[in-house]
């Protein structure tokens, strides 16, 4: 990188499409300036800047420093006040801002400029002393945690004794003197840090900028960015700019507001305020503010201005808006705007209603909705009739603010550990919330908070994670250093039961019961998937292995069963009875009583099957149901080996009744004889067809006749049969050979000469290496993506998720859990050439896909982009399945243009 | 296929390179006719008619029948008889013969042509009415035995019973009127067959013709094309062709011969005859012959013209040729040549000294042993002491002939059942053997015989095999259905230990010990390597883990060590205790005292890994050394957790003592949180490499440390670091930043920066199909293709050979066992993709492959065209790696001609 290049930009140099080299805030705020919004003067310094503050081992550029000197003057120009000026001081902040948004993960420092001289300048220039003291400790205690290292608690500690010793509520009924106090104190704190408090204005200037930088690189930004899948190249750009005031008296405040409610999508200005503070105030949470709607009778010139602003900024990046303001002595101005994090229902409906109000296409509003998201709606709401009861049994706690939609019952975890100990069943419980909290946060299910507002740090979070939150319920004491959450005299320890209501923001202790989300009420999300319907070219098909499943996806719109998996039909205890009879007795097939036994017991599960069969194909009326066959190991049918194992040794050394002993040592004997080292690579699926084709024929005997069945009564069944593991052409003709012999029998006997389609999962590497000579031998191939990844990274899905894989994810050694997003370099490549040769070998090839990819929004894209004609994912899995089979189509034509 | 197509050939239309069409039998009658060689006339039913007949569901084709009695037509006319003439009748043979040579697996019928009438004529035209009898008592025998699937086994009781009753000891001995008998009951016997027997001459050659065809599919037919990997749909031809009669008295005869020692390679005509017999005499063992020299002296002229005949032969076909001859009243006629079947030693010294004869060249040399066979050159001998005491002990049974090299020590198996259960282990002992045995002779590791010549058929089928025999042991009495082996006063019975002398035909009850065979001096087969090293490309290394093994490697001609594993390094007992103590303090790093005991562990295995590696470095000074850094799971490095489970239950039970019940707990608990649901794909390799790295930095310190010793003593030691089990560039990235890094520090550490070779194993699907983007990290890959099948395949190889794998490799649903030989379609294509990207990704890149596959030489061939620069394999397997490399080479090169 050469001297000549640029690293500041004024905001009037930049504009809305400059996020890459300016971070979303800087971009907005130059977009804010250039539309004449009032936002105060102020600069960006680049991520081109970071990158080479980056190559020089985090030292600051020469010239970048030289660029940030001379932007400085033309902000003292147009403000008035020189910077360091100990008469009448300029004041800046700094703030971090990357492309993507990352709230709280990153560092600012605000009120900078100011020291003891400044600060007696500022008081007179402002002639408001107070104001000027409480700046200046604000000013301390962030800049000596962010850029010193300082032990943050401490200044906490030393405020709450401030207010103690002052008899006062809140910071703002602090006076002059407890705030002179606090300083001195708060000094001593920063004086602890890892170099001394600096005085100078400019050298707080470029400590800070350093300090900025480097928070793109704390523990939180990287785990967040992990989350969130956003690359760890991109770097963060400065915005600097003059500081305006909201802690200047009564005529000044600060606050955030959205454009429409971020949690439910209805279109009204949507926010909170904080009279007399300043914004990290509102975002911490350590106040709860005020409503909105207060600000218009307290401050009526602002509210309407902002009103107005508001309006303006969502008509012109045509998105729903989350915007920070500050009113200095009755003057507003706009410090941020982005768009908005909201709930999948308020972007749903945000999108909906905007295609409505001619402000963006349908296909803009399709890709508004993240698709992953849709399943949020189907959050699990409390049961009336059991929070009836809880509340009936005195076990309401309170109500707070329902900060994030959702019902959820767990256990009270107050610290990062517990919530991590139980994972998705805790519910953090904390007094608020901070970006320190954010592994917490990931971890838990839900979210309480005792403080802060709907547009507090947990609130914010939590909506856009989708987890349900409560919070501001102020009746709650949360003692973190004893674990324990009271209210009223009740006490719930950590590890207790405890149940709160997103949508309605009540607390219960105990659990109440959920019932499923009813998406089908959604007229918004029902005519964004219709348009999602147009715009599509994957079909959808849904997983279900019972008429209730069948029916359910039906409902989702599917288009069909994509796989109907058999072996979870022969777990049911009068089902496995006949399957061990028919493994026990196949061992020994010289007898004729074991023979006798062998058949019985095939007739028998053919039975249950014919009627399992019916029951789904007549759910999935007029639809393709795609049965596959016994897919499963048979020693998955017998009791485990190790268990057999103990019960034997305890029977054997105990003079157990012998018979008893025979029966084990033969049940034993037979698991051993099925037991295999690594059964995912085992003897099972078309390994089994070929050298046991009784179970196979059994069940295409059960699909024959239960589709027979249902022609007689009038239906249009659509059974499609698939055989699960295949590894080549050979093993599929001799496989097809046996089944369509058998086939044309049964068609003949039944009446009607059937004619099943006839398919193969491809989930061996080998069968998408042999897909071309496959091909001509089927009439569709399915890839089977859970086991496709499995083999072609080496990966047992039982183990490695927690012996390494998660590792690896979260250390970048793979991008994402390929079990979650396909591959595209391994598995992807190999579904690819399948595709390619699989089609050039058969021209009719149907094409589809049933791993849980098909549920993955990433996963749809890539299926699309290799042109699969459907994707099959789980019931509940549809809806976003659909969206982002849309979004693919769109991206493509995007792509194509 | 339309009726013009041609489906006969007379002798004279044919020759020897039209073997597809004509068979290798016929083909070389042909042959042997155009040279003027005094073969029958006769002709040829082409595998065209085979091909015709099976698409006709197995009917002669009409216009083939037509064909056969014009060339037919022609035979009458060229002998001067007529076919089914009562007065002077032609008798011909009816033989089968396909590409491939498939010695006695399918059927042939000869005399045929005679009935009630025709004999007579045939007595009064030979003036031999015994003669005729013979022929028509073979007739009968052999007619109903292939075409009408009459029971054999009576037929050999009729004759038992005839010999017996007229006091005679062999068939030849046998009157006119025993012969009227024979045939009388042989008739008897007939007419139990699936048809009425035929009288008819033509009657009977269409019987016949089309009873050789069936006998393509018969089952043992089957079993030799699979285990010789003969493809099953290239048909046989049927030669037809005037009898001539070895059975028409003492100056009459039959006999086959070698034109060099098929057993050693001699250069000295070999073979033997019987007098007055026909040829299935000498062959099925039933009566043991003369051998070939007592010819000279019995009939000195035939003798002579054989001589000649037998030079010209192998001088035209250049290779060692199997002779099968009959002399009718003094006049000699050919008929059969072929390339005579050798063992493994007999091969090279026959290439090689035809070379020296101007009769081939090196290359085809180089192509005329079967690289897989070499490996018969390392059966091990009978060490000497032991034989001598052996033999003083009384145990030596009797001494016949040495059919074919090795010794073998085993166990007795009488039938094919007891061969099938003891497996290579073994012995089968039987009267004789024919074509039905094969199965038994497939699965036994040796044979022995009391009955039959050295070309009889357990002589000529175990030599093709590689396995040791002695045969025509007379002195032994086989007791088939006692399942008993006798020979003075000593009985054998199924399943005692004997021991054979291929060697010298000396036979043992009892065991022998063995010793491995040296092949330093065997001078041909060093020349022959030799010419193979000048004509190879792929460089040869050897899979070794110890000195030992990497000094007979060298000696061998192993140009370094292409795998060096170091897991099994660790089992030692004294090892096991460090590994152990350092997986279970592993597990509670938090104390310093388990800290303690791991850091001590680790640096006990660093001392021992050392010392292995500074042995292995320097038994291959000068050579490359692949280190593949630990791969195994750690699981295995704890007892099995189905006997924890078992002593723990019973521990408790019976309340042993607390500690001791504690510690099993403990080693239980930590059994189980390494266990794996798929070991083989599990956290193993470079996966553990990356979690747990201080395992592979001390292995890396253990290498510096031995590679600095070395160097220090004045050695040159050549390293190289292999990784296994990568999945993709950014694990490669990750493992070699932090080994680049200890690497760095030990070399300055150790004095010297050492610049040893990094390189990853490609045995994951993935690996290969990202290898373009690993290339650039690394100096080398080895394709470790054992993995690599068992996940592209998905065949777990502890399982899958039992459980389905033999049962798809026999049923042709895989062409072959893809463990044994890579398969092309799916684990090669993804090498080739490696390959190719690879190399476009790091053009210095050097490529090799080290699964077992490197010592197989199909999987060689692979290799080669692929373009591989070397290939590992076990040290016994090198001579032949080296050969095969040799045979890859020159094969390219006259594919690319």
């Amino acid at each position: 990188m050469t001297t000549t290049t640029r690293f500041v930009y004024r905001f009037r140099d930049g504009d809305a499409g400059m996020r890459d080299l300016l971070g979303g805030k800087g971009a907005n705020l130059s977009e804010m300036a250039r539309l004449g919004l009032p936002v105060p003067p102020g600069f960006v310094i680049s991520t081109d800047g970071f990158r080479e503050f980056a190559r020089l081992d985090q030292q600051l550029p020469e010239s970048l420093w030289q660029e940030v000197q001379e932007a400085l003057k033309e902000v003292e120009e147009a403000v008035g006040r020189r910077f360091g000026d100990p008469d009448n001081p300029l004041l800046v902040s700094v703030r971090s801002g990357s492309k993507f948004s990352m709230p709280g993960m990153m560092d600012s420092i605000l009120n900078l400029g100011l020291n003891d001289e400044t600060v007696e300048g500022l008081a007179k220039a402002a002639n408001d002393r107070r104001f000027a003291l409480d700046s200046y400790r604000r000013f301390i205690q962030l800049f000596a945690k962010v850029a010193l290292q300082a032990d943050a608690e401490r200044f906490e500690e030393v405020l709450t004794d401030a207010r103690t010793k002052a008899g006062a509520n809140d910071d703002a009924d602090l006076s002059e003197s407890d705030l002179e106090d606090v300083i001195r104190r708060f000094k001593e704190i920063a004086s602890t840090g890892t170099e001394p408090f600096p005085t100078d204005a400019r050298d707080q200037l470029r400590i800070a900028i350093r300090a900025v930088f480097e928070s793109w690189t704390n523990p939180r930004a990287i785990a967040y960015r992990n989350h969130q899948h956003i690359p760890h190249d991109l770097g963060t750009a400065v915005s600097i700019m003059a500081m305006v005031f909201g802690n200047t008296g009564p005529r000044s405040g600060t606050g955030v507001c959205f454009t429409r409610n971020p949690s439910t999508g209805e279109r009204a200005l949507f926010g909170e305020y904080l009279p007399n503070a300043q914004g990290e105030d509102v975002v911490s949470g350590v106040r709860t503010p005020k409503p909105i709607s207060e600000l218009e009778s307290e401050m009526p010139d602002s509210y309407n201005a902002l009103v107005e602003h508001a309006k303006n900024l969502e008509n012109h990046f045509r998105d729903l808006q989350d915007i920070e303001f500050t009113i200095e002595n009755g003057r507003l101005f706009i410090l941020q705007t982005r768009s908005g994090k909201r709930t999948a229902m308020a972007a749903v409906k945000t999108a909906v209603d905007m295609v409505g109000e001619g402000l963006i296409s349908r296909d803009e509003a399709l890709l508004r909705v993240p698709a992953d998201e849709l399943s949020q709606l189907l959050l699990p709401r409390f049961d009336d009739e059991s929070k009836e009861r809880a509340a009936k049994d005195g076990r309401l706690l309170g109500k707070g603010l329902n900060a994030s939609p959702g019902a959820a019952t767990g256990i009270v975890a107050i610290d990062g550990d517990d919530a991590e100990r139980y994972g998705e069943r805790a519910i953090l419980v904390r007094p608020e919330t901070s970006a320190d909290d954010m592994p917490a946060i990931l971890k838990a299910g839900a979210v309480l908070t005792s403080r802060g507002g709907i547009t507090s740090h947990a609130a914010v979070v939590t909506r856009g994670l989708g987890k349900p939150a409560v919070v501001g319920l102020s009746a709650i004491h949360v003692d973190t250093k004893r674990g324990e959450v009271s209210v009223d005299g009740i006490v719930l320890k950590t590890g207790d039961a405890i149940s709160i209501d997103g949508f309605t923001g009540e607390v219960f202790s105990g659990t109440i019961d959920t019932v499923p989300a009813d998406i089908s009420s959604n007229d918004d999300l029902r005519e964004l998937l219709e348009w999602a319907d147009e715009a599509r070219r994957l079909e959808i098909r849904a997983n279900a292995d019972t008429p209730e499943d069948a029916a359910r996806a039906r409902a989702f719109g599917a288009h069909g069963i994509g796989l109907c998996r058999t072996e979870h039909m022969f777990f049911q205890e009068e089902r496995l009875v006949h399957i061990r009879e028919m493994l026990m007795n196949a061992r020994h097939e010289s007898t004729e009583a074991a023979n006798g036994v062998y058949e019985n017991a095939l007739k028998s599960l053919e039975e249950y099957q014919t009627s399992d069969f019916r029951g789904i194909l007549e759910a999935m009326d007029g639809l393709p149901v795609v049965i596959r066959l016994l897919d499963a190991p048979l020693h998955e049918f017998l009791p485990p080996i190790e268990s057999l194992i103990e019960n034997l040794a305890i029977a054997r050394v105990t003079n157990g009744p012998e018979a008893e002993v025979r029966e084990m040592e033969e049940l034993l004997e037979a698991a051993r004889s099925l037991a295999e080292t690594n059964p995912m690579l085992g003897h099972r699926g078309s390994r089994l067809g070929v050298t046991n084709p009784d179970i196979y024929e059994m069940q295409v005997r059960a699909i024959f006749r239960a589709t027979k069945d249902l022609i007689d009564a009038g239906k249009d069944p659509q059974p499609e049969i698939m055989v699960p593991l295949v590894m080549g052409e050979a093993e599929v003709k001799s496989l097809k050979a046996g089944l369509t012999e058998l086939a044309k029998g049964l068609g003949e006997d039944l009446g009607r000469p059937a004619r099943i389609h006839f398919g193969t999962m491809i989930e061996v590497p080998r069968a998408a290496l042999d897909a071309g000579a496959i091909a001509p031998h089927v009439d569709f191939f399915s890839f089977g993506s859970n086991d496709l990844t499995q083999m072609t990274f080496g990966f047992s899905r039982d183990d490695a998720e927690e012996k390494f894989l998660r590792y690896y994810v979260e250390n970048e050694i793979l991008p994402r859990n390929p079990f979650e997003t396909i591959d595209e370099t391994g598995v992807g490549r190999l579904i690819e050439i399948a595709v390619k040769e699989g089609r050039k070998g058969n021209a009719s090839l149907q094409l589809g896909l049933c791993g849980e990819h098909g549920g993955d929004p990433l996963s749809v894209d890539f299926c699309h982009r290799v042109g699969l004609d459907y994707v099959s994912c789980s019931p509940p899995r549809v809806a976003v399945a659909r969206l982002a089979a849309a979004q693919a189509a769109i991206g493509q034509t995007e792509r194509d243009v």
